[in-house]
């Protein structure tokens, strides 16, 4: 697909909320047009595996094989592997399916033959069929650790293993002082032909806060002088997907998108807020951000297309300044 | 079930063939009588597993959980992991189940954990309910490499990779100066209740040497004063199962079970010969072994169970003198 569109972009996503967009992005933009960074935060090495959620949904949904009826994993999987392993008394918390083993598998000897995360991920979207770059947030490992009120946990004991449940007090992403980011992450946020950053509707805390507090990405942002967009996760008070919502109840916030965008202050641009939050679009306003109001609901293909049109939109009107 | 034999037994295993008299045996002896060892010469790492293809058939013989059609892994074994693997650009000729992956997922954990290659094993055969305990000859690393004429190859390479196609010139168990026995097959060497090894119809060269081989197991066996008895894994002129009959051809030998028996000379007391091999009976004696002609083709549980039978009968004559 060509595009009409003109520049460089790059979208950062955490998991299904932000794959959508990064999606409807992809048909919008041609591979050499768009860098999409995923968040590694989420990364853990479990039973020997080194597994990396976020860039394992991005890249699923960009190769259309995401698994629609559960929400996440791959289409036509299957549990084989898991039930055996639990006869065998494994942890089998974690869902790990057939099909999907096979990416952690291929990801993990590529890294053990001295591949960086990087190089690992490049290599499986190739062979996916990927042309638009994935690109992990960072080579180096910044596992995010959960606070909560039941101790500390690492992120997918918290979000798999424990559903959740646990109260939350605070994050820390670790290792993140010492962490670069991804050589085609900082290239990207480099190049002369940037034009925006999309924040995808991801969880501002676990996804999109772990690249935005990498060292140097906001300095490269704000040197690029290129605006920075954010689409609200939360939509009428209800995180789309995952524990957003819960979060911020637990962390004292307001659970709104106009708290996301409070969350944003002074890195985030442009807000894009739901139909269902027009009522919020002045104070978010208030904030010194430009507004788009528009449906981020993603249902289909289609609304994943046209959010994204939008939203390229909306940020060549805050880059020209002609926001009307 | 208990037994009205006395006695301890062992048993040296290697994978299909030799498995399937392994578990006629331990219908016959309760749990603690039977220590069945099986060659570790094949064991590979791949794709980061750390794989034990004999152990592996052992346990799911006598869990009941091999593939009869197959003639190899798990039943209702599915390939969903291996396709996904092939799509990904991984290794695929090593046919690994999504079933049998949990075996390899977690014996890999355990080793990586400190787990000895014994402690692993016995923990995969307590999950699945195998009461007799299956030993790895060794827990060094001992690698079977198979000399060819197209070069070098490790044991899986030649045998599953190349389907045994190079011409075999010798073999070499690699480390196998420094190995020691496993500590519960030594402990069954030294055992006063030791009553006789029995070595299954397995490969000779790549199953059963690397297990004799071992330093201190053949003086143990003959500090035991006890016989050891082998099945012959060639009958009427063939392998049973797998490569041992071009072996033999490649290494300018006959390929008879006269000339297993002769391979096994100053080692073997008593040698099991199939019906169907009745001419070599006097041959083989003329080798200084006594000589058992029985039904060696082991198709139904009942053969199995009955070559066992015959063959500790056998056993119990030689070691009582009495072998009329």
């Amino acid at each position: 697909m060509t595009s009409r569109r003109q520049g460089n972009y790059i979208a950062i996503s955490g998991g299904v909320g932000g794959a959508k967009l990064a999606l409807g992005l992809s048909r919008v933009l041609a591979p050499d047009q768009l860098t999409i960074v995923a968040n590694t935060g989420d990364d853990f090495d479990h039973l020997g595996f080194f597994i990396s959620p976020d860039i394992d949904t991005v890249m699923y949904t960009l190769a259309d094989l995401s698994n629609k009826e559960l929400g996440w994993g791959l289409a036509g999987e299957s549990w084989q592997f898991l039930e055996a392993l639990e006869r065998l008394g494994g942890e089998a918390w974690f869902r790990l399916g057939d099909r999907d083993l096979a990416t952690h598998v291929m990801r993990t000897a590529l890294l053990r033959q001295g591949a960086t995360l990087s190089a690992a991920t490049g290599q499986l979207c190739s062979a996916l069929g990927i042309a638009h770059p994935v690109v992990p947030m960072s080579d180096d490992p910044v596992p995010t650790v959960v606070h909560t009120k039941d101790g500390d946990l690492g992120f997918q004991h918290y979000f798999v293993r424990d559903h959740c449940e646990p109260e939350v007090t605070g994050f820390e992403f670790k290792g993140i002082e010492a962490a670069h980011p991804a050589p085609a992450f900082a290239d990207a946020l480099a190049a002369d032909e940037l034009s925006a950053v999309i924040v995808c509707p991801s969880n501002p805390f676990v996804s999109v806060d772990p690249v935005l507090h990498l060292p140097g990405v906001m300095d490269a942002i704000h040197r690029a002088r290129v605006p920075m967009i954010a689409v609200s996760p939360i939509v009428g008070g209800r995180a789309i997907k995952g524990p957003a919502a819960k979060m911020m109840a637990e962390l004292g916030m307001p659970q709104t998108a106009l708290a996301v965008a409070e969350h944003y202050v002074g890195r985030v641009d442009g807000f894009v807020l739901d139909d269902e939050d027009a009522g919020l679009e002045s104070a978010v306003q208030d904030l010194g951000m430009e507004t788009l109001v528009t449906n981020t609901i993603m249902t289909t293909l289609d609304d994943r297309v046209a959010l994204a049109e939008c939203t390229l939109d909306f940020a060549r009107r805050i880059g020209t300044g002609n926001t009307k």
